[in-house]
């Protein structure tokens, strides 16, 4: 079922590396089309993109557009979504908050918003990160995942804004002491998603930098 | 079960509107908790609100936040959401869209950025209509509903924006033509939703006039 799944995005993490991640958590081979910027009009011509936005996956001889429903599709696929409407819930409304940040994020990094970054690490980050302790920590004492006994799509979706942005090897002397701060329990939950994955931690090793 | 829903929200539509146009909808009975915005303050310090935004949904002994987790929850609850995953992401991409529109539509109001706006209806605006045009003529030619044979989150998510902002006794004049020219079957589908519900309806009919 996994043959043939093609990834459309540009060269940046974006919306698009949670998709990856996704992939390469379970071991998922599939095609990394990194469209350069130059060629996007004539893709977006083509009329592939439904909505006329990237990322664009195909799989199970579906396009699928939208990057939140491109996850949730393939972790419904992969096992890694909850059935019980309260752990969707749980899952979903991690997923949202996260985008809350990421989406403020973007917006200051593309205005070069030097000033508002600062303050949105300093004043919001922190904030954020108690709140996404408070939730590991009242699932098995945060000794787990976020919801029920596995990884979902929250872990997912939450490991990908934290590893990229405040725990690799370029982010964590500034981050790493942040995060151990405001989510004393973070880091090791993000090493114990790497752990158990190899092929997710064999690309982590190698993967890309973008700025974005 | 609908015993003691209480919806607390904003003197708005914004973010609140969806979930009140859901439980209206399904004819369930809740208190619509207005928060004038003097008293958000004092509300938000109560630590009720897990990660500090509005709208909350008090339900089911549980306190949910985040607009779109909430809708979710309540249209799993009501029956309005499919099991399918391939059903599930054509729901979802179509409210993910919805969100992306709506989100520009906000800002650009907040910002009371005029030109932005006329932008929004001349161009964007246009092309959504036509985009989500498309999905229900995928569906039974456009007879019916987005997504399989009855009402999901996509119906309701969709209705609540173009009801509100472009159909509604106040903004078809202005609005009605460009739905009708870009989006011909759009009106009866919004129609049909109505007379789906005869609580809805009432709500419609009475309910007041936020600017956003």
């Amino acid at each position: 079922m996994s043959e043939g799944i093609t990834v459309h995005y540009f060269p940046l993490y974006g919306r698009g590396e949670l998709i990856r991640t996704i992939l390469h958590y379970n071991g998922t081979q599939f095609t990394d089309h990194i469209i350069p910027f130059a060629e996007w009009p004539a893709f977006k011509a083509s009329g592939d993109v439904e909505f006329g936005q990237l990322p664009m996956v195909e799989v199970d001889g579906l396009k699928l557009v939208q990057s939140g429903s491109i996850a949730r599709y393939l972790c419904q696929k992969f096992g890694y979504y909850p059935s019980h409407p309260e752990h969707v819930y749980l899952v979903e409304s991690l997923c949202d908050y996260k985008n809350d940040v990421f989406t403020e994020y973007v917006k200051l990094k593309l205005a070069k918003d030097e000033e508002g970054l600062e303050k949105l690490f300093n004043e919001k980050l922190p904030l954020w990160l108690a709140k996404a302790e408070a939730r590991l920590e009242k699932n098995h004492g945060g000794a787990g995942f976020f919801v029920g006994d596995s990884i979902t799509l929250a872990d997912l979706t939450v490991f990908q804004l934290v590893w990229e942005y405040m725990l690799s090897e370029t982010k964590v002397a500034k981050f790493g002491p942040i995060v151990d701060q405001h989510a004393p329990k973070l880091r090791a939950w993000a090493h114990r998603i790497i752990d158990s994955s190899a092929s997710l931690k064999a690309y982590l090793e190698t993967k890309p930098h973008y700025d974005l």
